[in-house]
């Protein structure tokens, strides 16, 4: 009798989507565009931190985003409506953007008139962390109402980032969050994580993150 | 040359997490035992929720709760330290819950000795929502940081949902929330939905949750 053929799905679906990774990571060095993923729980506030993101710093990059949803197309519309070059992409059940889907939404985007692409995960701490996206910066961002546990319970995020945006800090009033637990606890599984503490609603540590970001797009070599 | 086989993998995981559903609900009338599946985002406040009730109505009912964890036992202790019969169900990655585990953890619990048995499900407003856990009351946690228009954005996991607590309204001072605009959005999606603000830390809509909630619990029938 043959041995049985053991195919492992999900180690075929990651490299895969390592391969097409490494396309896109091609293209935004031949193309000249920053790739930037940013993940987190739904309702952290994404759309919001984009917003006051482009609006701080379209004088000076010009920018196109990806915006991924399970449904909906509210984002894509408010994204829209501040003239920015959008492309939805709808999962229609499915938990994460992968690679794939990626590739397909930048062959749709004006990359020559680009010089940021932002990718707006699907609001979801598990899955997303998996799939590389081909960014140059892969971020999160964890809101203060979440609590400061989130590396504990949810560590391949945490391990996978960039940069950590601690978002709503204008709620740090009602809810108790201890950023020095957060420190340790990210530390022991990504000691090079950037932590940003923020509120785009009151501004508070918008600038010096937009510092931080504008010399990560401007260290980006393009040959 | 014969027609291509073609395996829809998600239908046969989700037609035999069904079948398992099934035989959670016999064990459930057979043990007389109330299942109660708790869903939300990360950091929506289940556990929190999960003490509150459990400490409101501990002499009146015996209860024993799963824990789903993609990693770490932080939560689980926090039960037992209440004396709580719990089974931690360890994910290592995974997003969700299905019956089989759910039913694995049953076979770990004192079922003659409980009422209730509590599900906190892994934070996930996506897949958790596709498994039938055989749960006599499927519920979930929207918090008020988190925004009143996530029904629009993950419709499923409203769709399946008995009960729909709205957490956090302690923080209603800070942040947005239109409660008007959520019972549109998710009347569209499922017109029997129960929808209860209130603020485990507070109190508030504490009790009103609780008498409801014993009205569902007397109301099953164990013939």
């Amino acid at each position: 009798m043959k041995d049985l053929t053991y195919i492992d799905l999900k180690e075929c679906i990651l490299s895969d989507n390592d391969g097409i990774a490494d396309q896109i990571r091609e293209l935004s060095v031949k193309k000249r565009f920053f790739l930037w993923n940013i993940m987190s729980s739904p309702g952290a506030g994404k759309t919001t931190f984009i917003i006051e993101i482009i609006s701080r710093l379209k004088d000076q990059f010009r920018f196109g985003v990806i915006e991924g949803d399970v449904e909906s197309t509210v984002d894509s519309l408010k994204m829209q409506n501040l003239g920015i070059p959008t492309v939805q992409l709808r999962t229609g059940g499915g938990c994460h953007l992968d690679a794939a889907m990626v590739m397909k939404a930048l062959e749709s985007l004006p990359l020559d008139e680009l010089d940021i692409v932002i990718v707006e995960n699907i609001g979801n701490l598990v899955c997303p962390a998996e799939f590389d996206l081909g960014a140059d910066l892969p971020s999160m961002i964890l809101s203060v109402p979440e609590g400061d546990d989130k590396a504990i319970k949810y560590p391949l995020m945490f391990s996978v980032c960039k940069a950590l945006i601690v978002s709503k800090t204008d709620s740090l009033g009602i809810f108790d969050f201890d950023f020095e637990a957060l420190r340790i606890n990210t530390g022991k599984l990504n000691d090079s994580l950037q932590i940003f503490p923020l509120s785009a609603k009151s501004g508070e540590g918008m600038e010096e993150f937009c510092s931080w970001l504008k010399q990560e797009i401007e260290s980006k070599k393009y040959q």
